[in-house]
């Protein structure tokens, strides 16, 4: 038997916009969502965020993708039905899904709130759900995830400028957190400062910690320390810069998805100090242990964060005020939008106002 | 002023073997040690063990040598003196030095028992003391260190095969303990089965660990099982063996020096597993990202251990009877014993008879 079309294959009807092909240009697509299940969780979309990952994956960059694909995993909006065992939840609460939308619940990942790492971890799109059917992102009128994989937001958090804080939130928080280095008084090091990079700016802060932003781009020296309120800067080519800042940091965010030394940054560390990979480089990266050995040094990575987490990281954020910032975009400018993102041109975050430019008559 | 001859510098008589140049030669050298000061422990040196660093050091294959090298960090002996401060030893104590004579003292790491990462550490030999004379290792007849210095060796702990354990044993004991890696039930790989690797699986199995033993050589399967007790083997260039045991383990402790892959290691690793280096390869070696990403993984690195955590590692070891797989040679065989070693001839570990086959008369 044929599987049924992306439109008939459930009996709700969703609307949104897709990519087709690698070429990654986005169109209007009609399909279908699932009716609401016991634990999940309906609700109409209202912003969604443009993150760098959603170009790789309709330009098929990954090499796994199948067409049509509804991007978008930093979606927040208003809630409209609740299945019958759901408990944390009621129609016209404010939530979030992120990055995942389903894992197997059985493993030790799992069982310790660490989905993310679960190996059977479903992603938001472009993956296949539990049904066979594949999942579709917030570039879309409406959404529905089991409980598990929903997040509430607080009253306080702007619903546009926290949308980013459910994929480049975590993805900075997380390590922060397991790795040691949120605690007051930490030096931290931030490189890159972009998307990812200058939310992490404003949680170490937020921790207590002293920052130090290292970027290729001498020209972001006021926006890190003026606008992002990091205490220091380095321009990451030059040697001066970096030799004076040679074993001062306790530990490093790199969240640069180019491939870039690394050696340079484990000088910058400590001895005990951690260089922590959030972007990943589709280069294999050099690595010279000694320096390792001579300091107790570690490079480590992060892959985003639980559910569990990424609640407790938006509360922390609505507590001390952080959000992205954005630039809100109609939904017909998305493949603009997208075309500046690969040129970075975006401080530093794109979000889509879904509820008030997505038209279901297209 | 011209410097003094080793021989002149200090007020005692000493007498060892020692390289003059990178051909790495050793023949015998008269040279000088100083005076007991308040705070030193003096002693007869009864065995030193060979590290594989000591060939380093002789052939100059880190730049850094100037002879001639007296080599020997793996030091032990009995107490003939002790300064009027000193509180922790007396005539007749069995005692040990290992890779380091001196420190800052007054640096984060040496405030926190971590010498070996103070910028300021003093190597046993090669290196500047702080009188600005060059250190001479345990290839002689007798040794001269501060107490901070300075091991207890305890009575049931062999002399001969305790040895090693001052620079083999403390090099894997201590990342196995700072990274977690030391609790029972613990899955833990040990890369290379040479001097250090095979005391880690035996310091591994001490710990309640279970151990996979990973080596290019297939013939040292049973030797890893059956005589060190490690539960299973792999060999790393067979991509079956390594593909069955894909993410089953908690760490690995990688001591191979020479360049080799760590992607098909860090695929051994469970989610949050650790690889940590403690040999050095002189090349850089090729790191990818994604996979540290996917499952919070990280490559660290260790480089022997502090004073404390030695003295710890010590009576760790006498409690379990933990010694080092030793070949005893005489002083005069030291020069085929690293050609042999050069060759990976050993198992597992030269160590010297200095009291009974270094002849002051030569």
């Amino acid at each position: 038997m044929a599987a049924k079309s992306p439109e008939e294959e459930h009996p709700v009807k969703a609307f949104g916009w897709a990519a087709r092909d690698p070429s990654g240009v986005l169109s209007p697509f009609n399909f279908s969502r699932r009716a609401t299940a016991d634990n999940d969780v309906r609700f109409k979309v209202l912003y969604c965020g443009i993150c760098h990952t959603d170009l790789h994956f309709i330009k098929n960059e990954f090499g796994t993708s199948t067409y049509p694909i509804v991007p978008g995993h930093e979606i927040v909006g208003v809630v409209t039905e609740v299945g019958s065992k759901v408990t944390k939840f009621k129609v016209g609460d404010k939530v979030g899904v992120g990055c995942l939308v389903g894992s197997c619940g059985s493993c030790e990942n799992c069982f310790d709130d660490l989905e993310n790492y679960c190996p059977e971890m479903i992603l938001t799109y472009a993956y296949t759900y539990y049904d066979g059917t594949i999942t579709y992102g917030g570039y879309s009128n409406e959404m529905v995830a089991s409980e598990r994989f929903v997040i509430r937001f607080p009253e306080k958090m702007p619903l546009d400028g926290g949308a980013p804080l459910l994929c480049a939130g975590i993805t900075v928080y997380s390590p922060m957190k397991y790795y040691g280095l949120s605690k007051p008084g930490t030096h931290l090091g931030v490189v890159g400062l972009g998307g990812l990079g200058h939310v992490a700016v404003k949680f170490a802060k937020a921790f207590g910690a002293k920052v130090t932003v290292i970027s290729t781009s001498a020209s972001k020296r006021d926006e890190a320390i003026k606008h992002l309120g990091a205490d220091s800067f380095l321009v990451s080519h030059n040697p001066e810069e970096l030799q004076a800042a040679t074993c001062t940091l306790d530990g490093i965010i790199d969240t640069v998805s180019a491939p870039h030394p690394i050696m340079p940054l484990i000088d910058l560390l400590k001895s005990h100090g951690k260089l922590v990979m959030v972007g990943a480089p589709d280069k294999p990266l050099e690595l010279s242990v000694f320096p390792l050995l001579m300091g107790r040094k570690m490079v480590a990575g992060s892959g985003i964060g639980g559910l569990k987490e990424t609640q407790e990281m938006i509360d922390f954020a609505a507590k001390h005020n952080i959000t992205a910032d954005i630039e809100v975009i109609p939904m017909d400018y998305v493949n603009t939008a997208l075309e500046r993102l690969q040129k970075g041109d975006v401080r530093y975050r794109f979000v889509i106002d879904v509820a008030k430019t997505l038209s279901v008559a297209a």
